[in-house]
C-alpha cells in the first residue's frame, strides 16, 4: 500500500522494473526556476552506472535520462518533475532457472509471500535498477541545497571486508579525492584513502575471480547544512536519514556520529561540548548566536535536529547475494533444490552504492529545508 | 512541519512536554472491537516509568493513562483513540541555569536554531517523557498483532559498556527472562543473560555514584510475523523499523540480522539458504509454500519484506547526556560558560529503553499488517 | 483508516465524542512565536457554542479550551499544539431508545455497517461537538493568515428556507454586520442583510415551535489572500476548500464564484476579464505585475490557484435531522419501528455553522500559505 | 508542494503537460493479480478523447497508453503501476500571442503569480490533457470495485444551458443509454434522456458556430457500493468525492443527493426514513442487518459514510473559457491589451467531462474500499 513515495515537501514517487521499459520518478515540490539539464543528471548516473569499471557488473546500460514533465526553457517550472530512464540491456535469456526457485538473499520468496506472484525477470521491482531514478532525483535535491543553502553531500567507501580506510576528518573529503587517484586515473572503489583503495580493489578483484562477493561500509558527510533542520519526535532528521539509507538495497546497518561506539562510552566521554562559532556560519534564526561543538560524536544532530556541524552517517552494505556458485534453496512449491545465479553481478556493491547514498541523503536534507521554510521561514507576501 | 505523526494505516500523532499538563496520543486506524483497558496500558507504562529501580531516574511519575476518545464498553470503536498521560511531578525549580545555557548532548541549541525560541523547562518537547504515549500506543499495536496474527515483540538489553550478554537464540527469549531474575526478584537491567545482568547493574551503579552515565545496546525480536509485510522501495519494513527506532531519543545506530558484521563477510558466508518449512507456519498467500532459512543473517527480512523468520534488530543507545558535573558550554548569546545539569537522571538509558523500542517495533508491524490487508488481503463484501 | 487528520503543512488531527471526556486537537506545523491565548479561542468558540440564543440547541456547554502542549510564555513554540475542550453537559439519560434504533438522517446505521459497533450516546464520534476543536484550530490558522498575509475570512448566512439575503458585495461584509444588528443587539442568525435576518429568525422560531427544522445556505469570503496559493492538479485550492466544507456535518453542496449558475452561461458571459490592478495589492512573486478581474465569477481562483481576488464560497446545509416527532425507522436487527429523537437540537444549523465554515476555510488557506512558502518562497539561511 | 498525488491506500501521482512528451501516472497500492490490458484503458480513453465528435475539440490525439511498470503476464503485480500516454498532436505554432498575455478564465496569471514563470504552450501543466491519466487510473479503480465489490460507476449529462434532462431514477441509467441513441448511433452529448440530448447537441452546435461555448451539469451514480465506506470527520466519503470532482478543471459546484435543494426543506420533508432491505444486498459487517431508505435525499451517504443506497453526485461545469473572439486582458507586465484564443477548443466541456468524473469517483471509492479492508476487514494470516 502506497510505499513508492518518499519525502513530504520534496516528494519522490517511483516506478519501474529490471526488465520493463525503464524506471521513472515523479518529483513533487521542486522550487521553480532551478536551472537543470540532462547532462547534470548524466554525470551522477554515470557514477551509479553498471559497467563503469572491472569491479562492477558488466551489464551495459547507458542510463540516459529524459525529462517527461516539469521543465521549460532549461529551468524547473515548479510543477511535477518527471524523469524516465529507459532500460536498454534487458538481455533476452532463459528465466526458467529462477522462475520457480528462490534465490538466497533476494526478495523472490518475500514477494511471492506478499503478493502471491512476482515478475521474476531480474528481480522485477526489487532490482537495484530502481535506484537510477533516486540518483536523478538526488541531483535535483543537491541543486536545491546548493542554491538555497550552499550545502553539499559527499559519500565514500571506508571499509571493504577487513580493509579499513583512514579518514582523519570527514568534512574535508572532496569529490576529487573520492573519484580520482593521485595519478589522475579513476578511483574505481571510491575510497579517499588511496592506499586502502588499492588494497580494496585487489580484494574485490580476487573475490570476483573466485565467484564470490564482499561487503563493506560507506560514509556520507553533509557540510554547510544550516542548524535547525529536522522535526522533534518522529521526523527527527536522523530518523529520516536512516530510513532513506535503509530503503536502499543491501543495507543492514546505519549509524551516525560515534554510532555503535557509544555503547561503551560514559557520558563524560561522549558529550560534545559547545563553544562559540567564530566562523560566521549561517544561522537561520537571526537572534540566535552561532555555536559549534568541540567534538562531533553526535554527527551534526542533537535531538533529531541539525546543529550546523557536519552530518556524518555510515551504512553497512552486505556482500552481493547473487553468486554463480551452486547453493541450496527451495522451489515455489516447497521442494528442495539448488541454484546458481548466472548473469552479471557486482562482486562488491559499495563503489556504486556511494552515489545512491549521497542521493538519498540530499533528498532528505532538501525535504527538511523546504519543511523548515514552510513553518519557520519568515517571509511576507509583499517582499517575496 | 507536521513531524508528530508516524505510520500510515495505524497512525499515531502525539503532543506534550516535560513540564506541561501531560502527554497525549491520537491513534488513527485502530480496528474496531479490540478489548482494551487502562490496566493493560499501565503494565507497559510501569516498565517505562521513572523511579522503577535504583538504576533509573528518581522522578516520580505514576504515568496513569486516561482514555479521551475511541473506547466504548471496554472495546475500541474504530474511531480516533486518544490517550492522555498527565504529568504529576513537575517539580517547581529554578530554571535560570538552563534557560540561557545550552546543555551538551541535548536539543537546547538545535531547538533555538530551528524555532528561535524554546520551552526550556526539562527540555520541553524534546523530553523523553514524550515516549510515554508511544508505549501506550504500542500496547494497542501489540494487541492487533496478537489478535490478528499471533505475533509478538520482545526487547532486552544485550550490552552495557563493555559487558556483553550471551544470547544464543533471540527467538527464545521470554518476557519472564527479561523481567525477572531466577530468584523471582526484578531484573532491573532487562538483560536475559542473568550473569551479565548482575555485572551490568554493578557497572551502572558505580557510574551513578561517580555522577557519570554509560551507553549500551538493546535487541528487539519479533516472532510469528507473517511473511509478506513491508513494501518494495521506500517503505521497506527494515526502513520503517529503523526510522521507528532512530526516532527514539539517544539512538545513534540501528542494525538488523548480522548488521555491521556483514561488512567483513563474503557472499557465500553471508547468504541465508532456503529450506522447506515443516512447522506449518502461517503463510498469508495460500498458493505459496512455507519456507524458512537455515540461518537468519537477514534478520527476518529480504528485499524489505518479512520472510516469516524472526525479525531481529539492535539499537545503540548513548550514555545519558545530563551529568551533574561541570562541563563547558555557551550561552544563548554566544558567550562561553559552564553548566552542571542537576536534577534526576538515568545513569543508563537502556533498561527503560526496552519498552519504548518494543512499542515502536510493534507500531511498525501493526501498521504494515493493516497495509497488507488493504492491498493484498482477499475479502469480499458479502463474507466479511 | 487514518481519516482524522486534515492539511499537510498546517495539519490538524482530532479526537473526541459527544459524551466522552471532551474533544481535542493536535495541530502540527504551527509557526513558532505566534501570540495566542485561551481568550482568543473562547471568542470564536462562543460563536459556535450551543445555547447562545433562542434559535440554537439548549445544551449548556461552556466549551472552555485548555492548552495541553505547544505554548510557552504566551506564544506558540512551533512544536505540537494541543487543545482540549472538555465536555460538561453530558446529561445522564436513557439511551435505550436510540441504542438499537437508527435515527433518520444520522450516522447510526452507517457506523454500524462500517465498524460493527458504535458509541450510541449522542452520536459518539459523529456528533457535531467534534467541530469545537476545528473552530479552535481555525483561530490559530486565522492568526497565521493575519500575521503573515494580512488576509481574513468572514462567513455569514445568505439563505434560510426561501428567505434570501441581498449581498451586493461579499468582500465588504464585516464581522460587525454579521454579529450585530443596527440596534446593537446580537444578530443571532448571522445574516448581514438585517431585513432578511429578522424574517429568518421568525421562520426558524416558527419551525422550532412546530418541532421541525429548516435548511439554508452560508457564504464564506476570504479577502487579502495573496495570488498564487493552491496546487495544480489534485490539491487545487478549490478542491481543498470544498473538501474542508464537505467534511463538516450536514453540508450537501458547495460552490464557488458563480457556482451552479455557470451551467446556463455562455463562455462570453462567464469569463472574468483581466485588468491592471492599481490598488498595489501584494504580489508574492516580485517580477509579476498585479492584476485583477472586472468581475469575479471564478470566486478568486483560476486553475485551482488563488488570483488575489476575494475568494467566495457557498455551502448548502440540510435541516437538522433530529426531530421530536415520530418517524419510521428500523432496529439494528432489521425490524420496523418508529423513533422520535428527544433531546436538545438546533431548529436550524446555519447560525452555528458560520464559525465552523470560517475555521475550515482559514485552515485550508493557512496550510496552502505555508506550502507556498516551502516551495516558492525565496529565503536563504543567512537572512532568515 | 506535493499536490500531484491523490488517495491514500489507492494513490495516484501524475505528471505531464499539454505540449511535453506526454502524461503519466504512477498508481500505488493496486492489489496484485488484477487482469488488465491496454485495450481496456483505451475504451475509456476514447470516451475522453478529443476529436470524438463534431461537438468536441478537433485536436487529434490517439491517446494510446503504455504500461511502464507494474504489469506482468497480463496481471497487476501489486508494485507501482505506471502508465504513459504520449502526446502526438503538439502542433508547432506561434505562442507569442499567449506567451505574455493572460487568457481570461485560464490559469496563466495564477501560475505566474505562484511560480514566477510558466510553460505557456497550451497551458502547460494546467491543461486538461492531464486528465487522460486520471481516466486510465479510473479503469484500474473500477476493476477493483467490480472484482472485489461488484460496484459500478456511471456518469451522464443532465443539463446543458437551460436544457434539462428528465432522469426518473439515477440508479437505472445504463452505459448503453449514455453512449448510444435508440438508432444505434453515438450519443455524442452523453445525456441518457435522448429527447433532451438532441436539443443539447443543437444548442452546442449553434454556440460553436457563434464562436461561443456553454456550461452544464453532469451527474455521477455509483451502485453496489457496500455500506460502511468513508471515515468520520475529515475523510468523509462526501468530502473526498467532492475534492475529487473539484480537482477536475472547470468544476464550479458539487452537490450530492438533494444538494442545494436542501436549503428550502424542513427536516420532516428532508429526512430519509429507514426500512428493512429485503434485497439481500451485501453487508460487510455480518452481524448488522441490511437496511435501505425509502427516499435517497442523502445520496447514499450518512455521516460521511456510505449506506448501501446509490451514491448520487452532481457537478457544475463552466463554459469553455478559450474563445476565438476578442476579449480584454492584460500582459504579464501589467499593460491592457486584447486576446482572442485561437486553436481547437470544445464548445461544451460536458460530454468529455463524463468519463473524467466517473474515473475520479471510482478512484475515491476504490481507495476507501481498500482503507476499509485495512481497518475493519476481518482476515487472519492462515486463511488468506
Amino acid at each position: 500500500m502506497a510505499g513508492n513515495s518518499f519525502g513530504q515537501a520534496f516528494r519522490i514517487t517511483t516506478a519501474g522494473e529490471s526488465h520493463g521499459p525503464g524506471n521513472l520518478v515523479i518529483i513533487d515540490g521542486v522550487p521553480p526556476g532551478i536551472p537543470l539539464s540532462v547532462e547534470e543528471l548524466q554525470v551522477e548516473l554515470d557514477r551509479r552506472r553498471p559497467g563503469q569499471s572491472k569491479i562492477t557488473t558488466q551489464r551495459k546500460e547507458p542510463d540516459t535520462p529524459q525529462f517527461l514533465s516539469g521543465m521549460f526553457e532549461g529551468h524547473t517550472t515548479g510543477t511535477s518533475l518527471a524523469i524516465l530512464i529507459p532500460n536498454k540491456d534487458q538481455r533476452s535469456r532463459d528465466y526458467s532457472e529462477i522462475k520457480d526457485k528462490y534465490r538466497p538473499g533476494h526478495a523472490d520468496y518475500s514477494f511471492d509471500a506478499k503478493y502471491g506472484r512476482r515478475d521474476y525477470r531480474g528481480g522485477g521491482r526489487s532490482s537495484a535498477r530502481e535506484t537510477t531514478v533516486r540518483v536523478a532525483a538526488g541531483v535535483v535535491a543537491s541543486k536545491i541545497l546548493k542554491l538555497e543553502c550552499n550545502a553539499r553531500v559527499q559519500g565514500y567507501v571506508t571499509q571493504i571486508g577487513d580493509i579499513k580506510a583512514e579518514i582523519p576528518d570527514p568534512a574535508t573529503i572532496t569529490r576529487e579525492l573520492v573519484e580520482q587517484l593521485p595519478d589522475g586515473s579513476q578511483n574505481i572503489v571510491r575510497c579517499p584513502d588511496h592506499i586502502a583503495a588499492e588494497k580494496m580493489v585487489n580484494l574485490i578483484d580476487d573475490l570476483r575471480m573466485e565467484c564470490n562477493s564482499i561487503g563493506g561500509i560507506a560514509e556520507i558527510v553533509a557540510t554547510g547544512v544550516p542548524a535547525g533542520l529536522g522535526e522533534p519526535v518522529f521526523d527527527k532528521i536522523k530518523a529520516d536519514l536512516a530510513k532513506a539509507l535503509f530503503s536502499l538495497p543491501a543495507v543492514l546497518g546505519v549509524e551516525y556520529g560515534i554510532g555503535f561506539g557509544c555503547a561503551t562510552m560514559t557520558g563524560s566521554e561522549h558529550n560534545d561540548l559547545f563553544e562559540p562559532d567564530t566562523s560566521n556560519a549561517p544561522v537561520i534564526q537571526k537572534d540566535v548566536a552561532g555555536v559549534k561543538t568541540t567534538t562531533n560524536r553526535h554527527g551534526g544532530m542533537l535531538g533529531g535536529i541539525t546543529t550546523g556541524m557536519p552530518i556524518v552517517l555510515r551504512a553497512a552494505v552486505k556482500p552481493t547475494s547473487s553468486l554463480p556458485i551452486e547453493q541450496k534453496t527451495v522451489t515455489r512449491s516447497g521442494e528442495e533444490t539448488t541454484i546458481s545465479t548466472k548473469g552479471r553481478h557486482d562482486p562488491c556493491l559499495l563503489p556504486r552504492f556511494v552515489p545512491m547514498a549521497e542521493a538519498m541523503v540530499a533528498i532528505v536534507l532538501a525535504d527538511h529545508w523546504l519543511r523548515w521554510k514552510a513553518q519557520c521561514g519568515r517571509i511576507s507576501p509583499d517582499r517575496g
